[in-house]
């Protein structure tokens, strides 16, 4: 109790993934398993304020759900750039610290990188970054390793194979970075060169001591990796269609991938697809992306108990 | 209790009007005015989600109220078009597999006949179908079905004329189909010819020997009714604004026709009017469209909870 | 008890600031005092809906605040103009009848003023008036009001300089009404001749013998002042961009106003604000901007129990 006392000293407030740590990560999954059937009153009469700049339906209904299965309520807008405030030209930091009198947690979502930051830093309730533009979405990437242990029964040692939108994709870069953090993970980066994963990375990721290598082809990663995880290419990233179209085919998983992914590996999206994930799929037990979808919704009843509790 | 347990069953989905037989219908109204003054949680901790994929303030604020009314909760989106997954080209499927996974139950709205369907062949919950574009809105036909049992206390041989957009409107479509589950009810159909029933409709009621009857003068029938189902009437439909005027004109119900109307007969509208009903009619005690409206909150109940428990 | 039952029956909807008397503000606020605090279910099963036909945010998410903390539930548009039914031609009154049968109390904003009165006119459950264009907002005032009364012990007797947008504002006129219910009160409106208070106002405040005077430069008054409501000048006000800059110049608060600001004065301001008051002095103990805020939850829960209790 006391050491669980301590960490939610840690948790003022969520806004990166790489606050994380090894400690805290096991507490939190921990506490996910063991909330993701509960539908009771411990947050009973806590309001959750949802202050979305752009649209995510998905992950404002995730949390929303979260909150209000812990028996709490929800308050919130999804077009808070719409907000007659905001048009009157009132900062940032301004709504927050007025929310913070209307709620006891605010949700962000915002189009610029740090808004979430500057958010936590003049707000009187706990913040959670619920994506700030190219900056983190901490919670989804706590929701991805979160699948992956649950999944597989381990992390240490797992060999991941990310797919598509590298170099763009601020999902794949968080849950590297969380990975490192146990030992023995290997790491592989599968696309065409114009959206690869960036030199930086590789550099932190290696700093860490995890083993990464490159490739353009899914196939030539497929017989050791224990996750393949999928993101969408989008074709704006690219100046030549014909390129587009085989980046894409280069990575797509259908069921003549299926037949050589190994037994007992995992397909993991961070949703919404488009076409990278063939339908056919979507029946084979390994396909995990639904299943990892409902995780969101047992990690941030997880963050929203530790934070308000 | 074995019986409405065995009901429920068969209550997986609500899609269609035409998947309730009689006995149904009986169970659903008896719970519809056992629940209506009901304010408690008998649905605490369950969640809802209104996924709209066009807006329809009314259905989705009925549907909401329901819900509260038992003690759940709500999720949702009155805009799922603008989505961020939708625009990422996400499909129905996806979507709603995904919010599943958030919610105990769906409520879909969508532009599409058909889609309610869709969506309940890949729900791991149950789905409810607030209106599938040109296809069905059962809980409305439901209502409607309601209000005629509840106001004039039978079903059975009633006189029922259906005034308006007959042709294009689902509506009085589906709640002429439902009449015909009761013996002895007798339809009008009053439009002028360019928005009258369709030959299909009328073949399907007289097959089920139903006694249909059509006319293109409210007055017409008005000495033999029960109850007026007036209708909108939209511009669109008519290619001569002259046309749409006499049309109108003929089917307007105002405080002349309400003298010719029997006493003990009631004026119906799905609503919203605009002037195809009089505002001097509201005051007369046979203009029964409001409460119809509110019968709109404890038919819902009543689906919610033959769904959810 | 007594009492209250008998204010209470006075509170059927709140439409006007001008409906309260002393009696029932001074009822009011040891309400919004005692239910500051409050977490509880008193409001359980009750649903409030709130129709916005203009979005506020602020407003809207302070009223659902205020419900769901005293255990409450909200349904709700914040785009009652794209509502299918007004975009069908649906009047405000059709609507509010049929809202009426989903809720238990109504929250209206429109952008016509009037539209309050119209709407209780023709509702069964009581309606709040959370801004009706150019017309009246009184939970602002109501909200002004109590602020000054925490802030500063008392209200009779109390010197308030109002500043900016004083014509076209509504804001302050209510709030200004509002204080001529107290003995001694004195009134200074500090705003250029193109933005100043109308005569109209002021024969009313003056025959009710409240001690008016008028001023262009914010330094002219503050030596004598309890109070500055401080709200934000538009600049389409102006034909002068020169003549706009001279105006906001001259009654913008920054440090040097608030050295020359007596100890015991405390700043308000409706928000957003924009610059017409510099970053600098939030963090002086006489800003009081933030905690006015949180007092309209306060104030809302104390008019929610009232109507709905």
């Amino acid at each position: 109790m006391t050491a669980t006392t301590a960490r939610n000293r840690m948790l003022g407030h969520v806004i990166s993934a790489e606050q994380f740590d090894r400690g805290l990560l096991d507490l939190l999954f921990l506490r996910a398993t063991a909330l993701a059937g509960v539908r009771d009153d411990r947050l009973a009469h806590r309001v959750m304020a949802t202050l979305f700049y752009e649209p995510s339906t998905r992950t404002r209904l995730s949390f929303e759900s979260a909150m209000l299965r812990l028996g709490g309520s929800v308050i919130g807008t999804e077009a808070a750039h719409t907000f007659s405030s905001a048009i009157k030209g009132e900062t940032l930091e301004d709504t927050v610290r007025m929310v913070s009198t209307y709620a006891d947690l605010i949700v962000l979502r915002h189009d610029e990188a740090g808004a979430a930051a500057r958010a936590a830093s003049v707000a009187s309730v706990p913040v959670v970054n619920a994506g700030d533009g190219p900056g983190e979405h901490p919670t989804q990437a706590l929701l991805d390793l979160y699948t992956i242990e649950r999944e597989l029964g381990r992390v240490e040692g797992v060999s991941v194979a990310f797919c598509g939108d590298l170099r763009f994709g601020r999902t794949a870069r968080s849950l590297a970075l969380l990975l490192a953090l146990y030992p023995g993970v290997r790491l592989a980066f599968v696309a065409p060169a114009v959206i690869q994963v960036g030199g930086d990375i590789l550099a932190r990721l290696e700093a860490r001591g995890v083993e990464c290598r490159l490739a353009e082809q899914l196939t030539d990663v497929l017989d050791d990796v224990d996750v393949v995880y999928q993101t969408r290419v989008q074709k704006e990233r690219f100046t030549d269609p014909v390129e587009f179209e085989q980046a894409r085919t280069a990575i797509r998983i259908d069921g003549a991938i299926m037949r050589q992914l190994p037994a007992k590996a995992i397909v993991m999206h961070p949703l919404p697809r488009v076409d990278e994930i063939a339908p056919e799929v979507d029946a084979d037990p390994r396909a995990a992306y639904f299943r990892q979808a409902a995780n969101g919704v047992a990690i941030r009843m997880a963050v929203l108990e530790m934070l308000l509790s």
